[in-house]
């Protein structure tokens, strides 16, 4: 049995569009709760099984897994069948890993500290900055429709969220920014809006 | 062809390591790369083709593959013989991800910024602190010898580096503490010292 831990409009919503591509809406448990939120509303839930209260959370037949590269690697293993991303021995597999890692190792930490206004030596070392980050997906954007090739994988769907949270945080470069129109065009976007403002009010009376 | 492009002492050891546990010297060919290192030594080699001139980077048949974590990943799930990591369809599979993407999506962060000694709001919602990543390592600990059970496997490979790249980096924890001992007593971690320590010199006539 597979669950998944989800509070609307936050880093979980990923995983309903990942669900929505792959078409598993059956199988997979969809539990709405509620998180602390960056504005001081909402707190941890005590129905969140997840160590530090976080989203997301999903539960295989009792295994946890979390971070949302991890659960997106692993969903996109287990239903292989939408393509969502090339399961092991498919020669671009190494590419669609290095995409999930550098999107948490590097992505994240540079928007927070971005976001948190910090700058150090030790920091554009270890994470290097905007600038650097926007050049290495605009290369791999001049050559090809999307991250992976000419189709759209679990790669594009978790970076492309880098840029979507907010209406300004798209970087003023062609490549990328056509990436993003295409990416959201898509069905899977729209329906992971609705499925959130359908559940809002239900994670808010936690 | 694999090709391995590392550079002694630095993020990329653990990868030598790696190739030790799984016996795989003869498949990988491993090119001794130099990197601007934190003292101000060093700088880009140009004989190392990732984009940012960063170790490790991993070639196989022509594709890059980035990021210490999904290195990893791809080369246990190459070689999976040596049992350094659960395979796709193991129950454990998940908890594997997990661990992995959690180093570097929070260990690496929360490590950057306590040495940064930066603090802020947003990085603490984000990546918590050293208090819970401590907190979240002995929870498992306590409960097993490995963080996947009763067996060194890679997410012990890439967590313990956390902690021995200096002598004080370990947390005062018993479980930890016990844990560090257990996985550097295995022969793999002289060997990744004497190999290093071999390529020293090749490293630095860059
Ligand atoms: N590294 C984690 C981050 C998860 C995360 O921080 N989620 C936020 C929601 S956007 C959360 O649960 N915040 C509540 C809290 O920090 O207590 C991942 O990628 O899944
Ligand atoms: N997130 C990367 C980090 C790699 C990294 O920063 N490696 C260091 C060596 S310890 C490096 O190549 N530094 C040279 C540079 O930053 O130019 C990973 O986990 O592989």
């Amino acid at each position: 049995m597979l669950t998944l831990y989800h509070s609307p409009n936050s880093r979980s919503s990923r995983i309903i569009r990942l669900i929505d591509e792959l078409d598993v809406w059956n199988e997979i448990d969809v539990q709405i709760v509620g998180v602390a939120r960056n504005d001081g509303s909402g707190g941890r839930d005590p129905k969140n099984p997840h160590p530090e209260g976080k989203v997301p959370l999903l539960v295989h037949d009792g295994v946890e897994i979390w971070e949302s590269n991890a659960i997106i690697l692993y969903l996109t293993d287990l239903f292989p069948k939408a393509g969502m991303g090339p399961v092991v021995g498919d020669p671009q597999r190494g590419r669609y890993l290095s995409w999930l890692a550098w999107y948490g190792n590097v992505v994240e930490p540079v928007i927070a500290i971005g976001v948190a206004n910090l700058s150090h030596p030790v920091l554009d070392v270890t994470f290097r900055g905007m600038p650097e980050m926007i050049a290495r997906l605009s290369a791999a954007l001049e050559s090809s429709l999307f991250l992976m090739g000419e189709r759209f994988t679990a790669a594009d769907l978790l970076l492309v969220s880098t840029f979507t949270w907010s209406p300004d945080a798209a970087p003023d470069n062609q490549a990328i920014k056509e990436w993003i129109a295409r990416c959201e065009a898509r069905p899977s976007a729209k329906r992971m809006a609705a499925f959130d403002s359908n559940h809002l009010e239900q994670s808010n009376d936690t």
